[in-house]
């Protein structure tokens, strides 16, 4: 293998792959990136065995190769280097990286040990807008799961319903969904929450459509010049739509930054008692206000305009209810709630295409 | 205790000088801040029995008074709330903190149990400009030991020489002093580097000059409104200025980005080494150049543009490399050296106000 390359096409798609390489895995080549030439572009891949990220970018090939050196080592050699051309020559296992100023050998393994994920060669086949894609991960992901005892909660359910896709997650205390674009191809996958962290680093800010494409066991999204494929999860998700309240005995839209502000002032307040505030709707005072009392240190009480409608409290989260602020997004949210151990909604107060659940606490 | 005071002012305030109380000591009202009135001012201290900051501000009292506040919820509290008036009031130990839309009680304790540091009555004074005081402290602090078996070695070392203040630390792998003005006081105190890097903070970028009061137990530093009191360690510091080499076998002038550039390329290789790297002037070829090994992942030399007097090569510690080049702060520096195991000299190649010592690592 010999080839030019610019330090930052390699440092560009270095940044991409190396996160999914992990030195900690048993297998030692599972923390290395695999390099290999393809007529006059260069592939660099990394996997963990559930995940597989590539990433294409151009070069001079004068020998056609392939190598796998330590990621982490290889990513902050690389981003160290001045911008301009680096040349990589391979002899026998190590590789040679050379400029002007520098040169480096790394200690390379056989690309032939480097596990590959089967490829997807029947499958369904659709396109979703990067930024909406984008925008629907900031939202959706981080209701997932970390608990591992029940794995169908630590993926996203992509599904359609009705013609339209949707993206879910759930820990089981918090629900978050958001309608994407319309679908013609019928789905119901569950794809790793973790996968979709990486897919989300991967989307630029000017992505163009993001092709999919899924068979039963796994799903690829490309990217651009970036290929992420994933294990999906199997199990039975629950059938989260119909825990989502429509109706509401009491509710208040507000700015959303006041809610936020009044919400972190209160969650000080709430520390030894787990993050516990109660909310409270006054439609005769036209208020929303926060209590929080902390039996050592004090208490709160912080108070912001709302359009009310009903006058009642309930407990939540302070951690739960700012996560699911800050994806909201919009300038205006509304609060709905009924019962004390019912699900609240939080909706952006113009449009409803992004719903958040969340389950109040025994107050 | 009645009073208002604006947001701005208090929040600034507590930020001078939560940091020093500390919620892991076993005193309980150390992790506290004390606010006390004095005519229209309002005072802020907090202290860990070894170093005290208070900070003054004005406000407007109608009732004097004092209490101690816990200083972290306090911190966060007020950070947090909106710029604008805050009213203080104490009822007993509570103190109620209210805006137009926050009604807050916090739970104090009695400022009478409030450990206060004693007054320097009689002591010697003078004033060091606050823009080089500070430059100072960020050349000098960072080589002090952390090492408590030896507490000269945690201290910086402020004395006078042939009618200059100069101020020194090493941990004796590395030593750094600078000369500050001239000082007609003939002063030689041991100054606990922490409460040095707390003084740091609180100096401002346009910060006027800082008056320096000391007995024989402790230093005080005003600066503008606030006031840092600090116990003096005791103790014989080593006879350093005969440490530091003032004729060289073996030198080399470069840029300082350059020298930074290839030292942090080549200390990616020197991770399995403990940061150790190789660093040969080579006079014929006018250059620089340092090799780093990894047995286990490659090796590394990169190479700068040098003007070379002698060629040698000496093995010192990365770190304490990049260290010396982000203290030196200009364009070029100078490297110079001696024998393998003697003590090598880094210093500005414009001035040298400001000198690095790094003592070598056995090859």
């Amino acid at each position: 293998m010999k080839l030019q390359v610019t330090q930052e096409n390699l440092n560009r798609a270095l940044g991409s792959v190396a996160r999914v390489a992990n030195t900690r895995n048993a297998l030692p080549i599972l923390a290395n990136v695999l390099i290999k030439t393809s007529n006059n572009r260069l592939s660099l891949s990394a996997t963990n065995l559930d995940i597989a990220i590539t990433h294409y970018i151009g070069a001079k090939v004068s020998e056609e190769g392939s190598i796998t050196v330590p990621a982490r080592l290889m990513q902050d050699f690389i981003s160290s280097l001045p911008s301009g051309v680096i040349n990589l020559e391979l002899k026998e296992t190590k590789l040679s990286i050379t400029t002007d100023q520098y040169q480096s050998t790394v200690n390379g393994i056989m690309a032939d040990d480097f596990p590959v994920m089967p490829a997807i060669t029947s499958g369904q086949s659709w396109t979703v807008p990067g930024a909406l894609l984008k925008k629907t991960l900031q939202q959706v992901v981080f209701a997932a799961s970390n608990d591992e005892t029940r794995p169908v909660l630590t993926a996203v359910l992509l599904h359609t319903s009705n013609g339209a896709l949707y993206m879910a997650a759930t820990d089981s205390y918090r629900l978050a969904e958001r309608q994407l674009n319309n679908n013609t191809e019928d789905v119901r996958l569950l794809v790793p929450a973790t996968a979709m962290q990486d897919l989300l680093r991967i989307i630029g800010d000017g992505a163009d459509a993001v092709q999919v494409t899924h068979d039963d066991q796994q799903i690829l999204f490309q990217v651009g010049d970036v290929e992420l494929v994933t294990r999906l999860v199997e199990g039975k998700y629950p059938d989260y739509q119909k825990l989502i309240p429509s109706t509401f005995a009491t509710s208040a839209t507000l700015k959303r930054a006041d809610f936020v502000n009044v919400t972190k002032v209160s969650s000080l307040f709430a520390r030894e008692s787990a993050g516990s505030i109660t909310i409270e709707v006054d439609e005769a005072a036209q208020s929303l206000s926060i209590r929080s009392v902390a039996s050592q240190l004090g208490e709160n009480t912080a108070q912001a305009e709302a359009k009310a409608t009903g006058s009642a409290s309930i407990t939540l989260n302070s951690k739960y209810l700012l996560d699911a602020l800050n994806a909201l997004g919009g300038d205006e949210v509304t609060f709905g709630f009924n019962g004390k151990l019912e699900a609240t909604l939080l909706t952006d107060a113009a449009n409803d295409d992004y719903k958040h659940v969340i389950m109040p606490l025994k107050g």
